[in-house]
């Protein structure tokens, strides 16, 4: 473990992923430990989104759903996805925002089972996860009912004879906690519910094993690890064995087995493409498809294993180094239960999170009072950890967190 | 009316929206006739879309959201469209696709009658308005019917005290009619159903006025008329007098009243911004914004003006100098009953406008025997009508259009 800076620095001269920094777009002096909310951008994606503005709605226009291939860029977006989740290369498409798309899945699956009322979530999941579960329920009116539980280990007698369906995000946004999803979607089906994951937190920061754990349904987020943009566009993974029985309700044109036939009466196309719905925003998918392309040659376990040093190295000199300053760690110590962020609780997290972002150190604060820190292995070094401590540690002994300026909060922080 | 190309010139020489064009990035030689389908570029958006990549998203990162307005954007995008519209500034949102915003609207509008479970429509409407309200009505299970006339003529009849609402394109995708907005909202509102409007043709083709017809919903396209790139997100318009009334089942986090206190439960937002659901596509959003600057200077009476205009030199020219062709006009002949298009029907459709593409003359086929010729009043030219006459009685004569390579057919048309 690296004990200063020149340790932390002999530590990244080390990394077999040292090199794949070069690809982003990251200023000096930047600290950047918030790609947990917005990957940065890669120097690739200047150059596709500029070919897709000049070249193929420039100059060819309409011409370009077919001569660029943006009417399959749903599914040869999709394949790039399902390498990193552990899905077949047809099983995932990209589309829509997650929380459309697991409106999508969410009501697929209870169509599943009707005879059942019951979903099951963890009260500390990703609250629109549990928005959107609340909108379809209510529209639905057949007697649903959210049930949440606080953790996992309540499973066993939350998911009974009565329960629809089981979602949960594998990584938790504010704690990191890291769900077991080969043993929670066995206990979910062995009760005969079905799973959803949500896999903002995941897709892109550890391995994924959707088909080797059987999961039914998964969503996740296209504009953390994966780097894709502001608002980049969402995916959905539907197992095979579904992909031909199940329906869902947003059923626009793209999810027509003919699209062009322009025919009255809908007809699910017999693959994925029934969890489409509109025309995809092309600008956001090309972004999102140019900035997947790094991951060609990143091996996942590699970046587990970086991952889980970065967020030991940051808690161990947490703990050593600002003792005492009334931080106490709020992610799972076991690193085997952690994604790849590292949460710190404290009472004025708040002002010490601006403090930080003054001094160029971006993580972020999630209320009521954790400081989160995202460690994207693709990009961040152990000198950032190391760095960040530095700066955090300045924050805390300075008090300058107190300062009237860090208290003003925005509407996005 | 011109007659020859240098009358057409003198048309254009006389077009107080003349200067418009320069605005857009159009190659020379070609003649786009198909802004209907996908509106051409702007040159400010290349420089808007290259901020938001290189300084906001680049540089600045999260803190974006706020600095750089992001999280505004469904507002102010809004904003402007509202200003096409006849809608106040802060009752239109642009957020996900014209869809997923029908689906929303009209679950919305069926909650506002649960007592009735008839939705009307056209035969005709764009497919995917039929197969989202068939989608929500399977998913709802409490009978909803989807009854489908044929044409508004019909609407006394269909409108029944059980017809919960009734949803219409204004200017219909193939035929270019162009319905009586105020006059049938009265008529569907006197029969206590709800009435939805789909503008995906109106907005930035003619004046719309949803308030003074008081309309209760509409959606629309950002990615036609508006111009604003390949699958723009679109729009959704609310009647103030409902927005605090109704809910809608796509309930995410970005319709909730305080997205960052990140509560449990969901607390839709007092305003448009309860039809919003997740995150917006940030990158095709700037876009949009940037293409909509354009219209602060235009008047839509002189866009209507020289629309019918252009529509009119067309029939006249098509039907005159390519008499004994086998066309057929497909559009209404009553200017005050046609959108900014017109059709003309004809046996070998396909490879004749795959002719005319190759010729450099832009327009689309619409199955099964459908030309369809777009007329933006912004960028077309009364010259660039004349010339496409001129290639399609080419076209015609040489029958051209037989060879084997405008037979072969691709997934987007």
């Amino acid at each position: 473990m690296a004990t200063d800076r020149n340790d932390a620095l002999k530590l990244d001269e080390q990394d077999g992923l040292k090199g794949l920094r070069d690809a982003f777009v990251l200023r000096d002096g930047l600290n950047y430990l918030d790609g947990n909310s917005l990957g940065p951008m890669q120097k690739c994606v200047t150059e596709r989104v500029g070919k897709c503005l000049e070249r193929e709605w420039g100059q060819d226009l309409i011409a370009s759903w077919n001569s660029a291939g943006w009417y399959r860029l749903p599914q040869t977006v999709g394949a790039k996805i399902a390498a990193l989740v552990g899905a077949g290369e047809n099983d995932v498409a990209v589309t829509d925002s997650t929380s459309v798309n697991l409106f999508k899945v969410l009501a697929a699956a209870l169509s599943m089972r009707p005879d059942r009322n019951v979903i099951v979530s963890e009260r500390s999941n990703f609250p629109t996860d549990l928005y959107i579960a609340e909108g379809l329920a209510a529209f639905a009116d057949r007697g649903h009912e959210l049930r949440l539980i606080d953790s996992t280990d309540e499973l066993e007698g939350a998911v009974d004879d009565g329960v629809a369906a089981v979602m949960l995000t594998q990584v938790n946004y504010r704690s990191g906690e890291l769900h077991d999803m080969a043993q929670v979607t066995k206990r979910v089906h062995d009760a005969g519910a079905v799973m959803i994951w949500d896999l903002a937190h995941s897709a892109g920061a550890l391995p994924v094993d959707l088909a080797a754990a059987d999961v039914d349904f998964a969503i996740g987020c296209g504009y953390k690890y994966l780097n894709g943009g502001p608002g980049a566009p969402a995916f959905v993974y539907v197992a095979p064995r579904l992909q031909d029985e199940v329906s869902q309700p947003l059923s626009g044109w793209f999810g027509h087995t003919a699209p062009f036939a322009m025919e009255p009466t809908f007809d699910a196309a017999p693959t994925i493409h029934r969890f489409l719905t509109g025309t995809p925003p092309i600008l956001s998918m090309v972004a999102l498809d140019a900035a997947l392309d790094i991951w060609k040659d990143v091996s996942l376990g590699a970046l587990r294993e970086k991952s889980v040093k970065l967020c030991e190295l940051f808690i161990s000199l947490v703990e050593e180094r600002c003792a005492g300053h009334g931080l106490s760690l709020a992610s799972p110590r076991d690193a085997s239960k952690r994604g790849s962020q590292v949460c710190f609780a404290h009472e004025n997290a708040y002002p010490i999170m601006q403090a930080l972002i003054a001094r160029d150190v971006i993580g972020d604060f999630r209320a009521p009072d954790i400081l989160r820190f995202g460690f994207a292995p693709l990009y961040v070094r152990f000198v950032d950890v190391y760095d960040a401590v530095d700066q955090l540690l300045r924050v805390l002994q300075t008090e300058e967190w107190k300062q009237d300026r860090f208290m003003v909060k925005g509407a996005v922080t």
